[in-house]
């Protein structure tokens, strides 16, 4: 028996004292239908009425006040049936009462903002995008530091080597940004940047902060990055930056004279052991850890007025957002005592400075934790989409092991992944296939053109923000890092068009439906190889078909079990299908993805 | 593949800065062993290194320190195989990385005491299970406030009367249950005494205390109690008492100060609203909340050095833990808000004043949350234990709704709820069938002795702590509270005396069997109506098998998966059983259970 709770308007309806929430079902004939909340972590079983059908199916609906003793409201349902029971809770169906890890979640307050899940992101890493400013003859130059190495100038066309990780310059800028934007917009259809870190640093990559107060000059300096964000904003496109706060790098003005005078004022923003050594993040010496156990060092980079996690919201840089690097770690002491206190802290400063600024989070692992209302809008969704998308078209894991994925688990790693998450938060996650982090995914696939479109279709069509690593568009190869960091090749010759088509038809796409953007997902159907599911609002639907087997899959799925009445469905690309008693036959290419829209 | 890993001592050492944790596996020809955790929020992966053979089985170990960043060391276990992968994590195996709330858990510091685990507990109603005391006549006599009925006393055998829930009483007291010692211990081989409510109020039931400085005098007053634990301690026998601090009764002096005077120290103790109105517990006005945000009782509950629940552990009292009431609830202001504050605090208080108490709280609902070594060291557990043997024997629910569960999901539900937690604090439960807040266990199961006993050894052999409800062991019945609180029948012409031999059988065996108390669990087999589970440690073993079919079940488990070597097992009922290259097979009876012990 269906049970059905779309986690959007109309079924979840907001006020200032509670939210009015639907249960639909496929049968009337229940016994009890009852919502199970936890106030005051006490169970109360509020008895749902009877409201009429909806589409195929019927609607309870019941008020549910806000828990006032926690952030987090919590609910799942329970229906007497049959002499027994059934219950539908955030990851699907139970036989009993599922455990409150599982139930629907709603921070009665603390939402992300609404602009993130309508965007399509781009993430530059800058020095390899484009080059708008002349270049800088640095020939002799060495970075900085006792280890420090000779600068490296490659061309543009050269491949990237990984013995000059970090010391190899090609000369990408923001003003080579702003003079492609045409490009993202126009042609590609993205709406917003994520920029890898553009503070002041020796590196390339610029993890390794020296000075948080200005814009590293070979990008341009400050007054690049004001350019960029006018250009930006002027064309209604967003950016949000890469804010690194757990460490410095070792030429900060903090940490040398932390180091070089035990009574400094700096010396508490890091802590040192009693032989005088400092922590290195993940014990590299040249990335001192950040010890937010020192107020002073709090008010720098969050709560002061000038910290450094408000001035950039500020004019004339008014960056949309921070992507905060390895967050998780971020503490007290060398690593990550108090952690949510200082998220907590973070959120708070950074929605004062502007309420609709976007907090996102690197998590390579579990993101969970971060993501229940009161400290992160979103994070780079590795644990709930890379990952699985990875394992399941990729056969590896985050640590390149093999893996064997069914197509069961991979749905229900998604969806378990989204469960644990207010389904707000869950829209304003940054889904990504790879990033600076990790080898493209294009060559993870073995530079399989269909496998790439598959998963650009997924990036589009799975609950979250897409996010496009810089050149995947056109399909660049690219092994771990510094590998995966190759310059965009402008020259189309070398594009592969029908991967760069597929991106666009995406990208359009998604501007046109909203469904992909805020609707609901639900699973219609699974193979050994296919899955099916449908993203959907109360009046506009799209069914999603991928196929990652080597045959033509013939596929039949329930889609009267949708709560949406849609009177004709329409295949972008021509493919047919036929529509009976309420299911839906269609065969899916071999290593395919396919559309059906509502109209 | 079999992957095994016993969270107790040999494949768990604990040390100063970390644990040996030992993995164990079926095959040997793995690529790699690997043990995921999680210092500090980031993914670490320790190679395992092989550690020979441990009875059937291959050992792998590894070093993890202390997660330094988080209350919580959590892990799982990462195996390459066959070009895939295999991950062990608390509640089984998995396809690919398991969420983090699945990871085994381990607190460096804060474990339960182990004296806990050891235990057989018996909870009486005090009104209820002997009277000692000359009876005092209270004719004429009303409860005081407003509302106040008049006092009932019933005859010892009279049936209880729901008009007259909380006005009836029957007599019983302190000194009836100090004379009745010998029953317990000697007879029924109990250990240790969990006490409904003691302290001075005009109910039978006292969750609405008047003064929590005094022993109602009823009961015997303060000295009743000193004798009873003194009786008790020099048994060997342990003490908890009922710490009912989420609210008072309306005759608490607290009360009647704050409700009459608004500038009266006492206000701050509870929350009124603007008409002067106080909250009630759910809505009860006889029992107002308590406010903790009043700095003032934090320091008269918990802080202060004559605290309610730090005086009692002293002498001449010296209780040997608290069973906190409705604990869940405590809060600031009218809810559970700052929960988790208080609840850290009111640990730390009552292990200051003896690192030795059990600290225990009571929730109806899931109590994951307070169980992860911060705050209590185990709960009532309706949640793991009664629940899911309700639904599985009864068919019924927390609610009394119907419920039909498989044995399948029955297994999962407790294996889930276990895992949630730390294997100390498992083992730190209180598990029970029922108590003074539900029917009798045994008229759920329509006075079916066969399923009362079944229910019986589940109790005694399942992970955490036996607590017998007063007179469980005799068989009466009871419906919901108040009809489940009737005298205890002294007169062994009624008892049921099949069950009772039961009970004796298993409190003994429960004294002999190491594994019982302290021993890992593992699920061997499982039919429609039937399963097979052991407990063990590193040297006995014992398999439980139930069966609430109402056919014999023939059943051929895998022995062999037992990481301890049985030279011989021996049924104690004598049934037989046959072992066969690794496997057992018995025939189990129809609604009943069978014990086999390693000899």
């Amino acid at each position: 028996m269906l049970l059905l709770h779309p986690p959007i308007s109309p079924w979840i309806q907001r006020s200032h004292d509670g939210c009015r929430i639907s249960l639909l079902s496929e049968r009337v004939d229940l016994d009890s239908v009852l919502l199970r909340s936890t106030a005051d972590n006490e169970e109360h079983l509020l008895t749902m009425h009877y409201a009429g059908r909806h589409a195929e199916l019927h609607r309870w609906e019941a008020f549910l006040p806000w828990d006032g003793g926690n952030a987090l409201t919590l609910y799942a349902f329970k229906v007497l049936v049959d002499d027994g029971q059934a219950w539908l809770a955030a990851d699907g169906q139970h036989q009993h009462l599922p455990p409150e890890d599982k139930h629907f979640r709603l921070h009665p307050t603390q939402t992300p903002p609404s602009w993130v899940r309508e965007q399509v992101f781009y993430q530059i890493f800058p020095d390899r995008f484009h080059q708008a400013l002349p270049t800088v003859d640095r020939s002799g130059e060495r970075l900085p530091g006792p280890e420090g190495q000779m600068v490296v100038q490659p061309q543009w066309t050269d491949p990237v080597d990984p013995t000059n990780a970090a010391n190899s310059f090609y000369g990408g800028d923001l003003p080579g940004i702003t003079a492609k934007l045409d490009y993202l917009q126009r042609e590609l259809g993205v709406t917003a940047l994520y920029l890898n870190p553009i503070f002041a640093s020796s590196s390339n990559h610029k993890y390794d902060t020296d000075d948080y107060d200005h814009v590293d000059e070979h990008f341009g300096g400050d007054a690049a990055l004001a350019t960029l964000s006018a250009a930006l904003h002027g064309r209604g496109m967003r950016l949000v930056l890469d804010g690194v706060i757990n460490h410095t790098g070792v030429n900060h003005r903090w940490f040398k004279q932390a180091q070089a005078d035990p009574n400094s004022p700096y010396r508490s923003f890091y802590l040192f052991d009693p032989q005088g050594y400092h922590f290195g993040w993940k014990g590299f010496n040249s990335l001192p850890v950040l010890d937010f156990s020192s107020a002073e060092l709090c008010q720098q980079i969050y709560a002061g007025p000038d910290a450094v996690l408000r001035r950039w919201l500020q004019a004339p840089y008014n960056i949309d957002g921070w992507r905060l690097d390895v967050v998780h770690m971020l503490g007290e002491g060398s690593g990550a005592s108090n952690n949510a206190h200082h998220l907590r802290e973070i959120r708070r400063a950074v929605k004062q400075e502007n309420a609709e600024a976007y907090v996102m989070g690197e998590h390579f692992s579990e993101a969970t934790r971060w993501l229940q209302g009161d400290q992160e809008d979103g994070a780079m969704n590795y644990y709930g989409f890379a990952n699985p998308v990875r394992a399941w078209l990729a056969g590896q894991d985050v640590a390149y092991h093999p893996v064997k994925l069914s197509t069961t688990a991979f749905d229900a790693w998604m969806t378990r992944a989204q469960a644990a998450i207010p389904f707000d938060n869950q829209l304003a996650q940054l889904n990504l296939l790879d990033s600076h982090d990790t080898a493209r995914f294009f060559t993870l696939l073995g530079e399989d053109s269909a496998r790439m479109q598959l998963a650009a279709t997924l990036l589009f069509t799975r609950p979250g923000v897409p996010c496009i690593y810089y050149g995947d568009e056109i399909g660049p190869a690219g092994g771990p890092d510094p590998d995966c960091r190759r310059p965009f090749i402008w020259d189309r010759e070398t594009w592969n068009l029908p991967l760069f088509e597929h991106f666009q038809s995406l990208t359009k796409l998604r501007q046109q439906r909203g469904e992909w953007r805020h609707g609901a997902v639900q699973t219609l159907g699974c193979g050994a190889d296919w899955l099916v599911y449908a993203r959907y609002t109360d009046w506009e639907a799209s069914i999603i078909a991928v196929n990652r087997g080597s045959f033509p899959a013939l596929v039949t799925v329930p889609v009267w079990q949708l709560p949406v009445s849609v009177k004709n469905w329409h295949s972008p690309a021509g493919l047919p299908f036929k529509l009976s008693d309420g299911h839906l036959s269609m065969e899916l290419p071999p290593v395919g993805s396919a559309l059906l829209l509502s109209c």
